[in-house]
């Protein structure tokens, strides 16, 4: 028995066969005609997120849903215009499908080409926020991977909307595949999707901390994402030497790669939420920044050292001790753990122990230890006198971000359209035998780099 | 409680992180000491050798082993002098780590580099085999990955005496960390590694694909490796038109290719399994070839149409009908399933329905039906007019082997050291603050392409 989500899956993944070789014309028009059908049913999406809303309300009321999910749910006229410029972003970057990566002779007539394509079929798991769906159907038509949707319950209608103006508009684009982008509904076809590693190759969840991990930890399929944003600042004293410290920490730099990294918005993942400082520069650094975020509102949990220092200070605001579940939480929020290290190897490995591999700066003028924090910190971004709020898709120049990634393979960082990519080796011969280049009288192989492209020698 | 395998597997972990940026002649000198090491200790490797040779006959005459895995447990001086020229070889390969794969200015003075650097630790489980040990250590040291190993209970003894032989020469060398090479030993301990995945970055498996299925089956840590080899060649009859048939395929490019993917080595993941065959061509090509496979003693599995073509012939040696079993068996052996398709939109289904994905073939003279099958088989290895076994990393000119993936993301195909490489993002500033380029008066950022390199800009 083929259950519902099973033939919305098969049908997907068979469309992704196709979906893979379309040209780059069609599939700008097939965006193009997505752009436009967004933008002439806007009544009906606004109609639909209404009733969303509505029903979301009633949650609220019976305690079942917060006002931050009930605005996050909202769909606007100018949401739906930031939607369809995000996809017009799209029609712009360049076609990442059927480049040729390496060539490489490997005798005379017998050529191999490695060539980028798209990884197949991308499982997109989100919560509220309706805009993932043009956002992810945009990036993965682009690069030519099929998708198959589920959102949460509470943008049902939403989603559903919006979704069928798109896809309408793609499968009415002439040459474009039917049934490559489906949509599931209910919240019981969660755990579905998650055991379908047969045919979906990755997952891209979107939503809490939370509710990436338990992707995270029920499923098979490799997920691109990150749970936890645990970033840190470290304030170096820039040498060995005390009588040195002040000279070598440019301290405007400092109390500004600080204060933006925590305040500049705290809610998101690549937020400061622990500040290390060198012992030997922190009685000059701490009052002064101390101040600073105590006049943004922001709760300060010391370690014993920066609590002496700064409690002395007599702030507005209590300040607090940290415990040691502060050093791996990530609060979100205008909160901030302070600690002070004897050296830098102390920071590097306070960040590689309790940190998520997020994005961790260093503020230093001193190039001995700016190269050691480069290469010992194992993060995905390593900022160097710069705020690590700037870890993001958007700022490193990608045109649109599919998400952050801690792994360790395929993708990691800011990930834009190249973490929807794979590739395939094509050998290009004439009848060749492996048997010719075996055994005593084998013909050696050239293995003689070419310069030429698959493309050209297609045609 | 902190477990023996814990505790490897942690200062394995630890030691990744110095390991990363050790410098190139620092690694090639630890390789050289390697090799002379084994060369120097060649009778302590094969004494312990011959221990693990005498248990495994003894377990085979109790039928617990097969004369198989006897063999491949077998040391001898030549297999030594393998292992010692494999290390060398991965002396001469470029160290991938630290490369700037992309710079770009984000604004002025705020430059950001992607730079290549090691996964970190890497879990090698195999059966049999010792040499596993000498090849994927120097390829993870060149790379700059700690490694955790687990071999068989077969091959216990010589392991562990080149695993010794090899650690010691790697921590002698000045400036090599110390902990980075660790090894397992008993059965039991299989699970438990694959459990590590807060620590294990990457499995590579060595084995049968019986074992490569448990372990991917068993761990949430990503498997680099593939569990089945079911390769075809797709024979095309060239043209739409039947008159044209003969011509458009070169019979003798279609005999050697398809006598080669089976016959050259039968036992390896890159050898044919199904021969699929158009209609229009099968009566002219299936007689010779039929009677070619059967002088090589092939048995010959035929869906109904190409039996009643090939029992014509009176082969000498009996010939069987497929089953629906045969489409999706890797036989490893002198067995072929044999099938004729309407056409090669046939061909393309039947590959991706029923192959793995690994390495397909298509003979053909048409450029039309070259490029079709080039675009949609979704398979790691594509061969135009070229045997399937040309599929492997000495083959593809890429010096050494991790092993050959059919997953569709991180690395795909013949996989060499770049398998064991990600990267990281490196932003160089002067105290910058996002608050700049945020909101109404927003700087804007330049994204503007560097062609500086990260090593450079650090001197």
């Amino acid at each position: 028995m083929v259950t519902e989500i099973e033939r919305k899956v098969m049908t997907a993944s068979k469309a992704s066969i196709s979906l893979a070789s379309v040209p780059t014309q069609v599939k700008d028009k097939a965006l193009e005609t997505m752009a436009e059908a967004l933008d002439a049913q806007r009544k009906r999406v606004l109609g639909a997120n209404a009733t969303d809303i509505e029903n979301a309300e009633k949650l609220k009321q019976e305690g079942k849903l917060s006002q931050a999910l009930v605005d996050r749910l909202k769909v606007k006229d100018h949401k739906i215009d930031e939607m369809i410029s995000g996809i017009r972003d799209v029609i712009k970057l360049d076609d990442p499908v059927g480049k040729t990566l390496s060539a490489l002779e490997l005798d005379s007539g017998l050529d191999l080409y490695q060539v980028s394509c798209p990884i197949g079929l991308i499982g997109v798991v989100f919560e509220s926020r309706p805009d993932v769906v043009p956002q992810i159907m945009s990036l993965c038509l682009k690069s030519g991977n099929a998708v198959i949707f589920k959102g949460g319950s509470e943008a049902l209608n939403s989603n559903r909307t919006i979704f069928d103006i798109l896809v309408d508009a793609i499968e009415n684009t002439p040459g474009m595949p039917k049934g490559a982008f489906q949509l599931m509904e209910t919240r019981e076809e969660v755990m579905d999707i998650l055991n379908m590693d047969k045919y979906i190759d990755l997952l891209v969840p979107r939503g809490s901390n939370a509710f990436v991990k338990f992707i995270q930890d029920n499923t098979k399929i490799p997920v691109l994402g990150h749970a936890d944003g645990i970033c840190h600042v470290y304030v170096d004293d820039g040498a060995e030497a005390k009588a040195k410290a002040k000279a070598e920490v440019n301290l405007d730099k400092a109390y500004d790669v600080c204060f933006d990294s925590k305040v500049q918005y705290p809610a998101v993942c690549n937020a400061m939420e622990t500040l290390l400082i060198h012992k030997d520069i922190a009685e000059i650094f701490l009052p002064k920044m101390a101040n600073m975020f105590n006049d943004a509102g922001v709760e300060l949990r010391c370690d014993a050292n920066s609590y002496e220092i700064i409690n002395k200070l007599g702030l507005l605001n209590a300040i607090f001790r940290a415990t040691d579940e502060d050093w791996i939480t990530e609060y979100n929020d205008l909160i901030l753990s302070i600690k002070i290290v004897d050296s830098i190897d102390d920071a590097i490995d306070h960040i590689n122990t309790f940190g998520s591999h997020h994005t961790d700066a260093i503020v230093t003028e001193n190039a001995k230890n700016r190269d050691l924090f480069i290469s010992m910190v194992d993060s995905s971004s390593v900022m160097v006198n710069a705020s690590t709020r700037f870890a993001d898709g958007f700022r490193y120049g990608k045109g649109a971000e599919v998400g952050i990634s801690t792994n360790k393979i395929h993708a990691r960082g800011p990930v834009g359209m190249e973490g929807l990519l794979i590739y395939k080796y094509v050998l290009l011969g004439n009848g060749d035998r492996v048997a010719d280049y075996a055994g005593s009288d084998a013909k050696p192989f050239t293995h003689k780099k070419l310069n030429s492209n698959l493309a050209d020698v297609l045609k």
